[in-house]
């Protein structure tokens, strides 16, 4: 890019933009654009709703959700199922579930998984305050609803040893077919894992 | 989205994030968590960035370029070749150009191409401003760099009947093979047309 066609604010903008997941710096010029074509319409109602976020909207000292309240709308919802809590990965996960109505339970979100190699460990992680929480008692079922990958089930691994003193019982969920999937395409340890797990058709 | 476990600031931003393009709505909430894990390394800088172009971005009026300045860099730079002008459709495309340093006229930006079905006339576009500077003099040569598109061809015809009472030579950019493109992959237009326009190897 020839800086000097391009003026300091929208070559800033640019910048900022293609940050984002899923903008490279081609769309983000192209968002940069689109935006500066509808000033009022979309450009300045997202900075501003960026900046509303911005003062808003934190982390939720209970779960690890974000939210402009703490404790987060979950959290304070009595309606929940305080004695059931799922232990996600990120609020990316929490919001996939709640989109799926999976569960009426209350979360964890743990902010990632544990990787030595990247220097991630428990403390990186919102890891104290899930045995907190589990200590406090009331927790009934941990359901560890963390990716199926190699990170992921050492974090499951090392939570269970976390909570083994507690009264609580811990599950994962289930492997198997994806509903719509097709065998052909899966593969063998997902096969695996669903033929062990067969369910009886009544 | 179940609205309830959103709070209203982060679903505003998921919704305005989700009109760029490039970004759906899954995108968007990725982009949201993103933005919201990184509130001061990025999420604040956008949003002061964007609500600063919004302040000071503006259309030039001489060519329809943006910039924070009007006329625009290109416009108010000597050392740009007056009596050449480059008609592009979209500002994205005189970037592309002036990325390439394909050239170093002057511009002026139509802002789209005609289409009657969908109501874009010529009163939709910056053409009578093109008009006004050509039959103000000084631009010897028009190149027009409209997409080799039928509304791009139909638009750079009504521009040339639009200038030719005036003392200017208009030009097109050449059509032929893409640099590193391969003839196999090529439709049959671009061939005969790279065919007929070939050129003497010296």
């Amino acid at each position: 890019m020839v800086k000097s066609v391009i003026g300091p604010e929208i070559e800033r903008l640019i910048q900022l933009l293609a940050k984002l997941p899923g903008l490279g710096p081609r769309s983000a010029r192209r968002a940069a654009l689109h935006l500066l074509n509808k000033k009022e319409g979309l450009m300045a109602p997202l900075g501003a709703a960026i900046q509303e976020a911005v003062a808003k909207v934190g982390v939720c000292s209970e779960c690890g959700n974000v939210d402009s309240i703490n404790p987060c709308t979950l959290c304070s919802d009595p309606r929940r199922d305080g004695a059931t809590m799922v232990v996600v990965e990120t609020v990316a996960d929490l919001w996939a579930l709640e989109r799926a109505s999976a569960t009426n339970a209350t979360y964890h979100v743990l902010g990632g998984t544990l990787s030595p190699l990247d220097g991630i460990g428990p403390e990186q992680l919102n890891m104290a305050k899930l045995v907190e929480r589990v200590a406090h008692g009331g927790v009934k079922e941990l359901i560890i609803a963390v990716n199926a990958t190699i990170e992921g089930q050492t974090t499951a691994h090392y939570i269970m040893e976390q909570v083994s003193d507690f009264p609580v019982s811990v599950s994962r969920l289930a492997h198997g077919v994806p509903v719509g999937g097709e065998l052909d395409y899966l593969d063998e340890g997902t096969l695996s894992a669903a033929m062990r797990s067969r369910t009886r058709i009544e």
